[in-house]
């Protein structure tokens, strides 16, 4: 495989640029004019830790190394604006390969608005992906960071969890794929490996006013931690109240766990979760359902004075989440 | 080695971030104000292929990682301002060192006004770091792309060359340093191990009037190649007039090689190479010297009609450049 053969087959299937970009891909960097605050976030996917090349083809894991970095952006609440691709390739990805991938990102872009603007071509052992997302907003106060949760605010979720982790196990044992129905088993399956950024939920809680924000990448008890400490709050979580994806019951039932705990402890579900003041929450979960069709609001519990994270169970007896450990 | 700790000692590493950044490191993403238009590059290397742990030091790497990103911006004439940082780290990359990859980076961004703003941190089974720099000037007008070369302009280049080629030969066979002076291979050992962007002289050949302007990453033979492509010109060099690096026509004489073939051909001396009008010439050399102490401003050919580029021996024969394959 040729670097430059292969730059120029990449650069042949960029679409034309947005307004925001004066000179894109193939200069020393790419120029861009942006109208106001910049939000950036970079993340990185590694064959065998973000994704496996058996069990996902290549178009998959270029949506997903999109979709995992512009789900930082949704957690900001901010409009989608450019990507910047490094690839790692080894020597047994082919030309093919690597225009496949490329498609899967290119789709996602054009479906989310985002260029992708740039990027460097490396030879490398193992096959990993490093994606910079740059999203826009009018100034730096109408993002929305971590930090801003208060005792009284309401805890919302976008969508339904448990899915993507549900989906991770179905995809390494495909005998668990007969415990579960099998329209639900494909949707979790899916949910692993093509999860969609909630770009439009994102924009649509962050004018509504939610006060703090994150996406869901390594599990509701985790990423909840996160915002806790941020804010300098405490959260409490109903269990009876989580929006637990279609399957993830029955097949934390058929391997003996808790639904509750898998789908609190499972990662990758790129929901947000968000605090918004409770006279805000009714607005809030309209201009949602808006923003992404059949995507609900659902409230899962309170911010509160304090720290930490409190997940009670129905019974009354607390959960203690495990950490998500992505493909180990 | 514990993800989060790792980071929490990272972060408390991380100085104060610069009036652009409203939001650092720590949240879903970097926010930043910028000022007009914007330069982003995106830039990876990776273990056995643009360096090698066992001829640099871990914070050797992290300032070559940073300092290869800042060149591109250099060949924009950009003022740094953003950079954001991936590492890859195997199982057998220690906190300490990963500390230390990122106190290289460290010093090299305050020396040069870059803030550090965000990162991702990844299990790999290779070292690698990808790193998404962001520079910025008043309007797009103001960064000098590739394209502008124009028949008639003179072709310069800051500093001089092979000697990051030369530093790598050295480096990989320590027999060889006993054919050349043991400062020169000291010199020329460091080019390789820690390149230093030319971020001051970029900006002086952007205000002097650069037409298009190009960083030496894959040898000078390689990177005008490009910059005649994007330009739609041609070029011609004279190898009487190149500034070869001291050593480096010692080294390649001791080997058997023609001196003007490892300096065309040798890669990583990250000098920059650009066209400019001949009435502004003398004001860019002035400018240049001024902007990095000791760094000359060298006519080494000039911007013709036509394409490709042409490199001529002092006896009147064509140099064909070889390409240049970093660590192979």
């Amino acid at each position: 495989m040729g670097e430059f053969e292969l730059l120029a087959r990449i650069r042949e299937r960029l679409p034309a640029s947005g307004p925001r970009i004066h000179l894109g891909s193939g200069d020393d960097a790419a120029i861009s004019l942006p109208g106001g605050a910049t939000a950036t976030s970079v993340d990185a996917l590694v064959d065998g830790v973000h994704f496996r090349r058996d069990l996902a083809t290549p178009t998959q894991i270029g949506h997903k190394a999109l979709a995992t970095a512009l789900s930082d952006l949704a957690a900001m609440g901010a409009e989608p604006g450019e990507a910047y691709v490094v690839l790692g390739a080894p020597a047994d990805l082919g030309e093919e390969e690597c225009i496949d991938l490329l498609d899967g990102m290119l789709a996602l872009a054009s479906d989310t608005g985002t260029d992708l603007a740039g990027g460097d071509l490396t030879r490398a052992r193992e096959l990993f992906l490093a994606i910079t997302v740059v999203g826009h907003a009018a100034s730096p106060a109408a993002f929305v960071d971590r930090a801003g949760a208060r005792p009284g605010d309401a805890l919302v979720l976008t969508g339904e969890i448990g899915g993507a982790a549900a989906g991770l196990e179905l995809l390494s044992d495909p005998e668990l794929a007969k415990r579960i129905a099998p329209a639900d088993s494909k949707l979790q399956r899916a949910r692993q490996l093509e999860p969609l950024p909630r770009l439009a939920a994102g924009r649509a809680l962050a004018e509504a006013g939610a006060s703090a924000m994150i996406d869901l990448s390594d599990g509701l008890g985790g990423d909840a931690a996160h915002l806790a400490e941020c804010s300098g709050s405490g959260l409490k979580i109903r269990c009876d109240a989580l929006p637990i994806a279609p399957g993830v019951a029955e097949l934390a039932r058929a391997t003996g766990r808790d639904p509750y705990a898998l789908a609190v402890s499972g990662g990758e579900d790129y929901e947000l979760l968000a605090s918004i003041a409770p006279e805000h929450l009714a607005a809030a979960r309209r201009r949602v359902l808006e923003a992404e069709e059949g995507i609900a609001l659902t409230q899962i519990g309170e911010v509160v004075a304090g720290s930490g994270v409190e997940i009670r169970l129905p019974g009354g007896r607390l959960l203690e989440p495990a950490g998500y450990d992505h493909l180990a």
